[in-house]
């Protein structure tokens, strides 16, 4: 019987899964970096080895696959890069990618018509119809947008510190902020130009590696409890991400609202609050959160081989993927 | 008679003049990109060169100069830099550094007390005391502050582009913005995932730049007359730039406010604007607009020479750069 491979890969982890045509998952493989786009020279290498590690987890040569999906994060031309190193694990069968998004608002829903909100690194919606994206709101890299994510809090979280040693109001953000960027002068230190050495020191550490790597302090919005700047940048960030939600919302377009990424899956009282803000406005929809795109990519592996997946075979995914995957 | 050089080397271009313990001007000379931070390769050769055109100028060998000094931007480390270019232009004398924001203030005031806002690529204010700066504000670089600065001005028309493309507020910026860009896609036309093709085309050209070469956006904002989103960022630029001088002025530092940098030396109605504000606030105090650090630097060199430099010979200085350096 012939057999699917499914990836999903992200800035931070790879994930691949082997499955029958029936939605049973057989094997189970994560590796690291998957994003071609921010580590180039990883991302092949991850997806390789999370495509091996699950051929061998679930004791089938390369041969067995006869289609792959691919959810690439970062992956508008990642064709090329996915299916060189799915060559390198073996598997020499056509090979199709998916949105990121797109599969992970398929993790959480067998439906086909829906919303995906998603807040990692970077943040996004989308609205999905007939199983395609057909409307997307931000997810603008951190540059030009990605408005509530983790980049965005990180960034912040920089800016509170910046105003507190610049005599704007004092927060606990700017002990923990300096500390994340090994910066240890003493907070009395003035240096040249009537400027907190500290301060300086900080600037020199931001500077010094890629910006998108400010996400790093984004755990210490996170982490203080009672600290009226902390808290004001979370508020910000949750309604930075449902109003991006709402501009891809439309009254003839139903379904659930999957949340994903770091930020909505694994900070509960974050991902609470947003929850909590859907759900006193926008009445009666079905609000989810799911870890990744795995589930989703899987089912939509099964779609492109053709196979209709019900309520039921998706469960059946989850299921047996769950059983593969937990630790 | 020995003689002195001094140098401001900027983000553009790098001036340098040699004059006379009396204060005459000499010789000058120009070249490009100054900045030993954004431009190592560059700036070492630019400094070598505009000090070798103005020892030409002056008809002076390399050594009749007994002091330099160099206002540097970006040069918190530059001493090492300015010093062998200047032996590359036959200069074995002392070499001093100053601030590029002190020679700025230096380049309007023969006082030694006062303030200084710089608006170029970046932002900053100071506040000046017994010749030296005792307060900074701002002045963070483009990820951590700048604010009402070109970048800043640049980075907005940007995100307004991407506003008007997504569905907000219509705006001419989002034409001079993807002309500056150079994206050629049809404003109509829709592609993957329900997004504008310029949207995408106009992320794809931002993100494969620097990103402070988002200065080059701003001056989109200033060419289009009676464009309430462009007004609204030039007016906000200007509010930011008041409040960043606001944080260093207190009442009993007196002086002059000198204004300086591209924005505030070559943007006419915008340089006004941030006037009228000022002179509605800031009673009494005397504001200057100057071109560069030259004249500052110029200054610098001569105190540093243990020479009293008062309003005349500032004006010696002044006026004798001016005959020299005018087209």
């Amino acid at each position: 019987m012939p057999n699917l491979l499914a990836l999903d890969a992200g800035g931070t982890s790879t994930r691949a899964v082997v499955l029958d045509r029936s939605g049973t998952c057989l094997g189970y493989g994560r590796s690291g970096h998957g994003n071609p786009t921010a580590t180039p020279d990883l991302a092949p290498i991850s997806i390789r080895e999370a495509a091996a590690a699950a051929l061998r987890s679930g004791q089938l040569p390369g041969s067995a696959i006869e289609l792959s999906m691919g959810a690439v994060a970062g992956g508008r031309d990642a064709e090329h890069v996915v299916g060189e190193a799915l060559l390198g694990a073996g598997i020499d069968a056509p090979c199709e990618l998916a949105s990121d998004v797109l599969a992970l608002f398929t993790s959480g829903a067998a439906e086909q018509h829906g919303y995906a909100l998603v807040a990692g690194t970077g943040a996004a919606a989308v609205r999905v119809a007939d199983g395609e994206i057909v409307a997307t709101a931000d997810g603008l890299g951190w540059l030009l947008g990605d408005a509530g994510s983790g980049f965005w809090i990180g960034r912040e979280v920089a800016l509170a510190a910046v105003a507190d040693l610049d005599g704007g109001p004092s927060t606990g953000l700017t002990r923990l902020a300096l500390e994340a960027l090994e910066v240890t002068a003493d907070l009395d230190e003035i240096g040249d130009e009537g400027r907190p050495v500290a301060l300086e020191d900080l600037g020199d550490r931001v500077y010094a590696m890629p910006p998108v790597r400010l996400s790093r302090l984004a755990p210490a919005a996170f982490a203080l409890k009672n600290d009226a700047v902390a808290s004001d940048i979370l508020q910000r960030a949750r309604e930075a991400l449902v109003a991006t939600l709402r501009r891809v919302t439309v009254d003839d377009v139903d379904g659930p609202i999957v949340l994903g990424g770091t930020l909505l899956s694994r900070q509960q009282s974050f991902s609470d609050a947003v929850r909590h803000s859907l759900a006193s406005s926008d009445d009666g929809r079905d609000v989810r959160v799911v870890d990744d795109g795995l589930v989703g990519a899987a089912t939509l592996a099964l779609r492109a081989a053709g196979i209709t997946v019900d309520a039921a075979t998706h469960d059946t995914v989850r299921s047996t993927l769950a059983a593969l995957s937990s630790p």
